[in-house]
């Protein structure tokens, strides 16, 4: 779907708190209902989830406990049942320079985040239960309707 | 080398289909010849390919049969031989939180997959055969043409 | 902080440069003192950091000696102490797939690089010594300072 281009935003989220939490925080404070983001910094903690795609369950997850770099944390912010939802996935390194990975979660406590939000106009993409997947997905758009 | 921002796309790819050729399709159906993506989602499989240096050639291959996430998926859109031309590199992360990576090849099919696809105008960018790497790559710049 | 949108540039980096070094010189040449980057291509090598957050100091290092696909290479450019300050982290992929990921470091040589650039103005961010931390951050904007 064609979308305008909104605000951009550029900064640094609060030490100790939760990277998942504080995108969605920053939405609300900003009337943000639609957008993308990027976010590059370190945490003293991690919880990422998966999707079982045979049982259509979110049951599976990885919690880290130990100091971890984000080398890359991208998603996107849309509307879930008419609230602002967060949908942040996330690959992380220790300190040997492993890397882990999965759909973000509360759980993930800041050492130092730094976001680039850039805010998307002009459009409106819900969330709804989709039930080819069973995951809360955006429609997808018939090929004559992608022509901007 | 310095470009103008042209049409803003967010949305969803196809269940089932292949990463790679949405990306494809969705660059022909609008018309892009230029551009940049990211995408986060989930794939039920993979296959990544690696350029061998020494050699000079994508002669190795990852394939990975099972269910992803794609924790990263970041490149452009450009002309090769006229052609639009896909470019991603791909970060997924299976059930443990364990990361594989790799360049994007036909293979990996999609579960759920957002995307955000941003068209770049002003300019023309073509591959064309690099023999100091072997790679179809963009020229390189002067350093006075990057200047704005 | 709500910034504007500069200038954008698409193309690819020099073949043997250090690829911090070059995304550093970039932005000297180019006059960018606030921006937001992605690049996907190759090394040769690779040298990443990892901060302790107990001891507060950079003294973990991976150093990786073989060709790597950048599955993921993003970041921010902003001033520290006056001085353009690139802030980039990667993730590699070795032929096996296998990821690694880190704080770039000068030490990664370019097989080929394709960045995007995007230049952000009407603000200004400097890094300076945060006590909490130890690292060199931007200052966090409360909270109606975000309002756009």
């Amino acid at each position: 779907m064609q979308v305008s281009e909104g605000r951009s935003f550029l900064g640094r989220f609060k030490y100790g708190d939760d990277l998942l939490l504080s995108l969605n925080a920053f939405c609300e404070n900003n009337g943000i209902t639609l957008g993308v983001f990027s976010v590059i910094g370190a945490v003293s903690s991690a919880k990422m989830g998966y999707f079982k795609q045979d049982t259509r369950e979110y049951t599976e997850c990885v919690i880290l406990d130990e100091t971890l770099e984000i080398t890359s944390c991208l998603g996107n912010m849309s509307l879930n049942d008419s609230e602002i939802f967060v949908h942040a996935h996330i690959t992380l390194a220790d300190h040997n320079g492993k890397c882990f990975g999965g759909h973000l979660m509360p759980g993930a406590k800041i050492f130092a985040a730094e976001y680039h939000i850039k805010e998307l106009t002009g459009a409106e993409l819900n969330r709804s239960h989709d039930p080819e997947t069973g995951l809360n997905l955006w429609p997808v758009r018939k090929r004559t309707e992608d022509r901007g």
